[in-house]
Order: structure tokens, then C-alpha cells, then sequence
């Protein structure tokens, strides 16, 4: 059966009506599953993730994303993540008995949806980007909202769907297909932003890190600490585990201790079994070795 | 569906015709799965790993027993794990649909057929034990064969099935139920013993240690290395990277660095699930954050 997780981010972290009226239109969508939704006020934005069938999903997405629209004003939304509009980010991600070309169609369809149903003009990014340069997340979204009607004047960054002028409340979104990543953030025993900027500098691939590691240092008001906040992309090559012993070292330098580390949405097995294994100095484990592996319902 | 583990432990870890041959009787048996094999040829044992329905597995055991006790003599058998019979322990584990009653039900039915079918002796243990002190597998299995004779004569060692006598060169077999349980090996790049010995002693329940943890410290001589051999028989309450901290804690005081670990047949996902959340200060992980725990065939 084919099988799509989907990983939408709107930008409603503080209001708990808004947040559940998002969750509702997963969970009432048949053979749509709600795994997962957290909450982040400092970051004041929510990530679903949800798996199901490609179609029930679209559907299901086109519902969210209307209410994020009706609910969410970027004028006035603050927080510490970069956004560019109010369903800011649409990722689906081809799971079971689906390949990422199938991933691709179904994001330009549901991206053509959102377009004519909200006018909300889209871009696609990742997988189904229509150019080399709006791959990227990070550039799709720089400028963020407040400097969206600008950006799209230029025509390196017409939108792939909807009108060339940002949605009035709620900005732009951004949807595409990329394979799957883990979302995950470490939190330090501090409160120095510059500790977790350098940390997150240290570890990312793209300052000479660690593979297939992307980091950002924030500031978590509501916990009075720091985070490093990270997307690991290929993670049979850089483990979570090697991640955090890099990121205890760095900290432990500067004295100063991991508080604790949190998961935003779900992972792979495999992502479990290899950071468990590393953990033991286990040899020749895997997750045939689980009991669950084999169990017949 | 109703579905039973059986981990049999054989006293053979040197020939691979007799290994193969006890492995074939699982292999060959329908519904039953042969998850995994070990031998240790310091040991000189092997243990199988197993699961099935119910009466197939009764039907894998009555073969392979057949096999270890055409093939092992247990007159000439060395090895450093201590051992009563050629078949030597046949614990059976309740998983799915199935409580300890049944376990206990089965592994009386096999321990009758066993001591028919094969003239052997048959001690019951743990949840199927007749008596209090035949409960504990290391107090029946004490004095090994090589004093079988002798305990036989003892009416508190009576066997639960067969002859008072040992058969001459299989002893006698211990079958039972138990709960699951953790067998795991930690070896230490070093050749002391003692230094083995003590860690065991340090870390084990029954002498004030980490609760349900029994360790034993043995050599390894094909790997020139020595080695804290356990069982976790509680992993909820005393996880595998808890116990692998104490060890590597002990062993570092004395300048030995751990070498690796090896897992012993099969363990539950919430055992990799605890260790992994453990390692990485992950808060509010469990299972239903794997995304396989939720993919629909």
C-alpha cells in the first residue's frame, strides 16, 4: 500500500485553538494517521507529521493549510524560526511502495491546489524544485515574510504557483519532496547564545563538519536555555549518537552540560538501532535481532 | 496468533555438523522461525533462538534434543560455561496471545515426552519449577555432570521426569518457563580473569549490585580477552546502557578499555528503545515515534 508521511510546519506554536483545529484536519481524514504534533512557543511554530495514502493526504493538507490562512497573520506573528508565510513548509516524503518521482507529482498537484483554492502564491522546493537555486530551503526562505514583496518582484523568484504578490496574511508556502530527515534539537544547561551558535557552527557540514548535518543555534526563552537545533539528512553516515557526543565535547569545554535533547516528529528504525549499537560497542546488531522484527499479527 | 520464544541452550560451540544439524530441526519445522544462533567456542555451547506456535516448537525441541544427545558426549565436553546435559537448558517464553500458565503447560508436555521418547532425566525450573529450591537454574545446574550421579540420589534433586539416573552421555535437561531476558556479553580488552570477576561481582544484584542483573566473569581464549557474561532479567528497571556505564566505569579505574559487546539471541524493542532515549537525554521518546510502528503492510 503506498504510504507518504508528510511534515508540514505552520506558524502557530502559542495558540492551543489554532494548533488542534490544524491537528483535526489530519486526524478526521480516513487513512490519514496524525503521528505526531510539537509545539514550540520561543520557535512559535508547530510541525505535524502525518503518513497516510498520497490522496487522502492532499486532501488533508489543502483543509490544514485553510486554516492556518483563516488563523495566522504573519504582521503580527514573532518568533525565533525563520518563516516565510503561514503553512510555511510542505514536505512530503515517499515512504512505502512509492518512489520520489511519485512524491514529486503529488507536491505540484497539491502545490496547484493551494494556489487556486487560497491564492496563495507557492514554491516548490527539494526534489521539485523548477531551478538549481530554489532547492534550498534556507534560500527559498531567506527574506522571510517581511521582505517577500520585494524578493518576488525579482524574477529568480516568481513563485511556481499563484499570484506574484505575497498573500496578504499569510505570506508564501513552500512545498516539495525530499527523502527523509531526522529533526532534532539538543538543549544546553546555559543561556549563551553565542555558546549554541558556535557549537551548531562547529558541527555543520556546511563549516566543515559533520556529514549530512545541518545545525542552528537558538535561544529558547521559555526554558531559559540554548538549543541546537539540527536536521540530519543522511543519518547511516552521521549518526545521531556521533552528533551528540560532538555536541557534549563542545559544551563540556565551556563547562557547561546537555540538558536534554528532543525529537520533533518520528524517526526511522534504523536511525534507533544504529545509535543504540554505537552506544553498546554492540557488534553485528540490526534490527532483525528485535523480536518485533518477526512477530505475525 | 499464539506465539511462544524458546531459547535452548546446547553443549555444543566446536562442530558446525552439530550445530547445523540442531539448527536444521528449527529450520525445517512450519511455523516455527530459527531467528538466531550463537556458539561460543570457549563456551562450547550454542544457543539457539526460536519462536512459533505452540505445539510446532514442542515438535522442533523433541528433534533437536534427539540430535544433541546423538551427537554430544558429555564424558569428554569441556568448555568454560558450566552445563548438566547435552541439551542443556530449554526455557520456554510466553510472547504473543499467550500467558506464563501456558508456558508452563508446554514445557511440562516436552519434559514428559523428552524423558519418553530419549530414557533422560528432566529437571523443571524457574515458573514450572515443583519445588522452591528448584526454582533458581544455577542451583539445579550445580555440581555440573561431572556430579550428576551423586545429586541424583538426593531426594531433593529427584528429577521431575525420567530415570534417577543420568543418561550416560547426555546428563539431564532443564526445561521451564520464564519471562524474557537479556543475554549480553561485555569483553574487555584485557586477559585478566580476576579483573573480569570483579566487575562481574561488583555489577550483579546478588551481591548488592544493579537489580536484575546476574554476571558472571569468564575467559575468552579464542579472543585472548576476558569477558562480563550477564543476563538483564528486568531491563525496564536496570537498562543494558546503565550496565555497560558500570562496566566501562570499573574496567576504566583499571586502565581496560571495553572491546565490544555481543547480544545472545534476540531482545524487545522497548530494550533498544530505553538505551537509545537513554544515550541521547531524549525526553518523552517512545516507540510510537518509530515510524515502522505505524506502517500498514
Amino acid at each position: 500500500m503506498k504510504q507518504v508521511e508528510c511534515v508540514p510546519n505552520f506558524s502557530a506554536g502559542r495558540d492551543v485553538r489554532v494548533v488542534e483545529a490544524i491537528c483535526d484536519c489530519f486526524r478526521r481524514t480516513e487513512t490519514v494517521q496524525l503521528l505526531n504534533s510539537s509545539c514550540d512557543p520561543d520557535h512559535n511554530r508547530m510541525v505535524v507529521t502525518a503518513i497516510g495514502a498520497p490522496e487522502a493526504m492532499a486532501q488533508a493538507i489543502l483543509q490544514a493549510v485553510g486554516v492556518a490562512i483563516q488563523s495566522i497573520d504573519l504582521n503580527t506573528h514573532k518568533g525565533t524560526h525563520p518563516r516565510l508565510g503561514a503553512a510555511d513548509v510542505i514536505p512530503f516524503i515517499p515512504l512505502q511502495d512509492m518512489h520520489m518521482e511519485e512524491a514529486v507529482e503529488l507536491s505540484k498537484r497539491v502545490a496547484a491546489q493551494l494556489a487556486e483554492t487560497y491564492q496563495l502564491p507557492v514554491y516548490l522546493y527539494e526534489y521539485a524544485a523548477t531551478a538549481a537555486h530554489r532547492r534550498n530551503l534556507a534560500d527559498v526562505r531567506r527574506g522571510e515574510f517581511e521582505n517577500l514583496a520585494q524578493k518576488m518582484q525579482d524574477p529568480a523568484w516568481f513563485p511556481d504557483y499563484g499570484p506574484h504578490t505575497p498573500h496578504p496574511t499569510a505570506g508564501a508556502s513552500i512545498v516539495g519532496a525530499r527523502p527523509f530527515l531526522i529533526a532534532w534539537n539538543v538543549n544546553l544547561k546555559s543561556e549563551d547564545l553565542s555558546l549554541a551558535q558556535a557549537i551548531a557552527k562547529k558541527i555543520r557540514q556546511s563549516n566543515g563538519g559533520l556529514p549530512f548535518c545541518k545545525a542552528l543555534g537558538m535561544r529558547l526563552d521559555a526554558k531559559n536555555m540554548v538549543q541546537v537545533s539540527m536536521n540530519l539528512t543522511n543519518f547511516s553516515v552521521t549518526s545521531m549518537l556521533t552528533v551528540f557526543e560532538a555536541i557534549r565535547s563542545e559544551a563540556s569545554a565551556a563547562n557547561v552540560e546537555i540538558a536534554g535533547s528532543e525529537l520533533i516528529g518520528m524517526l526511522p528504525l534504523e536511525a534507533v538501532v544504529q545509535s543504540f549499537a554505537q552506544a553498546l560497542q554492540l557488534e553485528s546488531f540490526s534490527s532483525q535481532r528485535i523480536l518485533e522484527t518477526h512477530q505475525r499479527v
